[in-house]
């Protein structure tokens, strides 16, 4: 579906409404402050083909857009470059982190962004691009920092709602409420899956920030190093986060354990507890003839007696070891 | 075996069926798009001897391709280059990876391919390649990427087939329906495997990604760039699974331990169940002369009922606790 | 909140008190030794943009300033830098370190330093460099100099906390005092946070060092070697104690599973004791109407004396295995 | 002791048996081709003196030739080269590995070769190369190379003997037959140690591969390159073996939990089984006047037939828990 | 305390006992030949102002002397060096390893050396040196050289009494003698701390070899090479002990299961081996009135023979299953 289709120049939208591809193509100007960008979504097969014919897009970096699915990189031939960018979005209910990808074509004078999957649209970057003419006349490559920022600035809630859930599942294990294990798994899983969204996007973003792409020029550079300084920060919590639910299935194993020593201990406790004055009850049990407790009025009670004694007296004994 | 020996000009076939070795040795051409492509399996060492001498092969390089078990490395001899592959292939049944190889002797006009073990052929490598004139001119480099790609598409299946198992080991880790150590164990020992496989296949591509090889053009480069990208997220994505099936089995420790407390619980709870009636039964077995409860008619109802009360009682107790 | 605004020339501070900004930006001179260095404490985004305005500083800059929460970082605007440093308080009673975040705008003739939240302010660092006019008059580059080394200085008790929390831990965990899991967790959760506040300036500081600021000559480039050596110093013992805190939680729990053994034992040892005798006891429980021993004055003191016996020799018994 | 001691010119061999040193020096060419390979074996302090004196060695590297116990090393002075490697044999009835020592003293017209320890002679790499004139007539760098390679083939079956091990391990390990802990404790030991006979060659070898020897020709880097492949190799398999033994180790903790839930179940059922009907013939051992089962001549049978089905009972049912 | 403090020229000293720090400063030469060596040990803030400003040391440097606790560093201030070396030292009854600092000052002409707590002295590689004319004509770069090599050298017999500890805890773990959790972790604490004294020392050796200090001469180099290697051999073993001591406490881990498993089959089989007999005794001792056997003389024989066939039989089963 193509979502949008706009030609600016000089930072300002030229028309209102989509245009056609073929429209945006004829249009496609020289100067770096003139050019079209056309949005994509979930394009058919027939619609990428179109495009790449229009704007004569590299037969790999097509294939790659069309299977979707790749990892975050940057390609460039000659005077173009293919950019490929994973979302994220966290849903809080399933606890799982949701990806999405965007591709985006960059030559002189346009720009295709093809969007995959569900996930928060470019309009956002569209507008707050639009508002800002002084950026928007830098041309595609500014399309793409605000791109690429809007990207990276929707990982923050994706780490903060990790952070959420790592808290939680540090309250299950040390409250010992509930069995935490698959939680903590599953959250590792989504952490190392998110690892590798945000990772393979820091060697594109050091090689523009250190001005291997000649079609960035200084100053965007710098916005560049500024969304590159928030991947790193993200990437730098992604590890944290790893680590931090690898020490706490440790903690849990060392806690489960501790946990079994406590229920050792008091089961032991109360069947020694039931098992002395058993033993008393047995020896007047015995059949011998001459057992003088047996003929006393008083030996029942005191046998009695003797059983809740020692009841009462290896109770305390153990409440005291702290067992029961 | 010689599987396939053909000779192409400017992309095309120029033949029906295989020719012999020595037929195409004479046919060697000095331009780029001209050469000849000998596909041999499993050879015997008189046919590797035989190859050898026709195209002048290094010896270093015959003796390696003659083995099998080598590495994955790309070595450039001046003007010719001995590249190995590792082929991987997932047996669902077995849960295991079959690796073969393929070793590649590449020169100025001819191209042999020595494939060892089970495994794809190079035929539908072949069969692309001939469809694709454009590529198939751009001599032996085009040969080598198809080949590469084929070998890199075909890991594909791999990690899919580890990432089904270890979907399968999560479920049995948490539903604790089966003991999946041995299970994971050797998912890890596949996965290692295959690691070695794709690992080391990063660094030549990574050279002929830079231009270290100037056999292979700036274009042909851009197809080997797009492979390396497919054998990157192989290597990343069976990093991940290396990492999660350290972690399931970690997750599986601390679960077999919090079954054990299970265990221990629920036993313990029927023990004190039995023990206390048990108790109580031994106390009305005691022989003294004066226990009054022994002479009334309605003592062994009583008995009988404290002993039920009793059960009933703690039964409930540790149903409360949630022990059984 | 502007905490102080002063002028200083050639090593000496203009003016007693602070002057405004405005009257401040209007006496940025032109050599190294003539500058003004401007203080905020959590400012307001009016006075960042005031402030912003009058010294021209970027966008960018000032918006990371305003939002706080960066990694430190050296970000160079052709003539002026941007540089984010995190602060570190040890609170000992919570066991927890308290961070904070100190910006810097330096230019030439200028520095504006912005602190955020709590902690050690930057008087002590301004007090120490006037007290030093040869390194004041070097610049601005003093200045960060001083800044930095404070801040690094800054670290050094957090460590040390850490040590002393790490030994009581230790000493909780082989005394078997207390269960030190949860807090050996929630150290390692602050050693991982403390990491990620110093080991992202080191990458920095090594610029500087080598010489990749042209605005800090050789001299003051050994200054900040100085500093820099502290910081690897302080990284280097943050990775000590975090490999310590995965060693310690590793020996806790072998430690429990020991301590789970003792009382296994322990109780088994009592459980055995208990056992023999109330076997005698059943022994003459029984009712054969041909028991010699029954009707034998001496039956009955024998078997105490042979349950006695039991228990005895058990007890001696289980004391040489060393289970009681 | 002198094992051989050989002038070669042209690579062939100009004389038969072992000649002196002194002849030997005394022939020292100015050719590459032209040169005399001395073989020592655990020399003396005098041999060793002797030597260094008429061929010149550095003091440090005869320094370390005699102590021996040094790290894989390739040290250049000048024109001459001090090459260090360890050798490795697998012992399989102990499972360990033995480490020797080969040192190298290179230079213009001589190698000298130091063997310390026990494991396999030098002799078969000298006939080889005598067998190969091409080869030996590029002077001391083919005695390197032959000597290195030995060297490394010989790591092949250390590799294999302990992946054999390894496999026995698991086997201990899954089938639970012995208790594997101690072996796999020690195979990691061994891999840890062989580690490090094999990793620091690594890099000299890269640096004889990528040119930076000169007295090593084109041809003669693709030798070395091909050992440095095969080192490669060993070193990644070695890598592998000891993440498995680590993987192996924790496979086994996880078996070793499961097992002991085996055992308590299985005791637990059993305790279960003998407790209930000690509890029915306790209640028919109370003295209660009024029981009307005891007066009943079917009474004793009955209970003695309500003890057999509560055996059988609960033996089916734990069976069906699969608890025994 | 002012140890030594010497004038050498052309590798003798010039005079018999110490002169004044003054006397040495006015006799520093040009050639580097021609220098003093002033040893201090443990230096008051006077002595070491005095030898600062003689010699015109760097300030920072004079700091870092001055509060010791630095990291093993190399700088170079344009004609003069400082160098901070950590010696080690083991005490074996404790099983700790023992730290002391010197730091050099080296400049032209001079060398100061300055020795921080107890430990080796360097009056051994003094005398060494003295008794090497030709080594000492080399400057101070031979002096500091000497002094590197003795502090390397030193940490040979703590590595060697690490590797003695390991071998006993190792002994403790397999024949579970002793419960070795806390010797391990307390090992693997000197370890670390040892790691940290050895590693950062790498970088500057690395620095010298490679030519990076032009003050050293190729042949000084050489020297400093053989410190390398030694040094490199010294923190590649401590990294094996620090792999081999989390290993072993993981087996440690896995071995006190094991022991839990054999402690539970022991207990669990003597607690049936008893409760049969007990059994036996509780059916004959039920009050049917109809029981044939109470009533037959041979019947507590035969009762008392079943009770100790059944611990017989049971002994048996349980010896072989290998549980008792």
């Amino acid at each position: 579906m193509i979502v949008d289709c706009a030609h600016y120049r000089g930072g300002v939208r030229q028309h209102e409404g989509a245009m056609s591809p073929e429209e945006a193509s004829s249009r496609v100007g020289d100067a770096q402050h003139d050019f079209v960008w056309i949005g994509l979504h979930d394009p058919t097969d027939e619609e990428m083909v179109r495009i790449a014919e229009l704007f004569n897009l590299h037969e790999l970096a097509v294939e790659d857009a069309e299977h979707a699915h790749q990892r975050p990189k940057l390609e460039d031939y000659d005077d173009s470059f293919f950019i490929v960018l994973k979302t994220a979005h966290y849903h809080d209910e399933t606890e799982t982190v949701h990806f999405g990808e965007i591709d985006l074509f960059v030559g002189p004078g346009y720009l295709v962004s093809v969007r995959h999957g569900v996930g928060t649209g470019l309009r956002g970057a569209r507008l707050r691009l639009e508002e800002r003419p002084d950026l928007l006349k830098q041309g595609p490559a500014a399309v793409v920092w605000a791109i690429v920022d809007q990207v990276v600035d929707d990982y923050l809630p994706v780490t903060e709602g990790i952070d959420d859930d790592i808290e939680e599942v540090e309250q299950a294990v040390f409250d010992e409420e509930s069995e935490p294990t698959e939680r903590i798994y599953f959250l590792k899983r989504e952490v190392i899956e998110f690892h590798r969204a945000v990772w393979p996007l820091l060697a594109p973003l050091d090689r523009i920030e250190s001005g291997g792409i000649t079609a960035v020029d200084a100053e965007m550079t710098r916005y560049f190093r500024d969304v590159g300084d928030h991947a790193r920060r993200i990437d730098e919590t992604v590890n944290s986060q790893r680590e931090l639910l690898t020490s706490v299935l440790e903690a849990n194993l060392a806690l489960v354990s501790v946990g079994q020593n406590e229920v050792v201990k008091q089961i032991s406790s109360w069947a020694a507890i039931i098992a002395v004055p058993t033993f008393i009850a047995s020896v007047y049990g015995m059949n011998f003839e001459h057992m003088p407790e047996l003929h006393q009025r008083i030996g029942y009670p005191v046998a009695l007696l003797a059983m809740a004694v020692s009841v009462v007296v290896l109770s305390l004994f153990f409440r005291r070891l702290g067992w029961i």
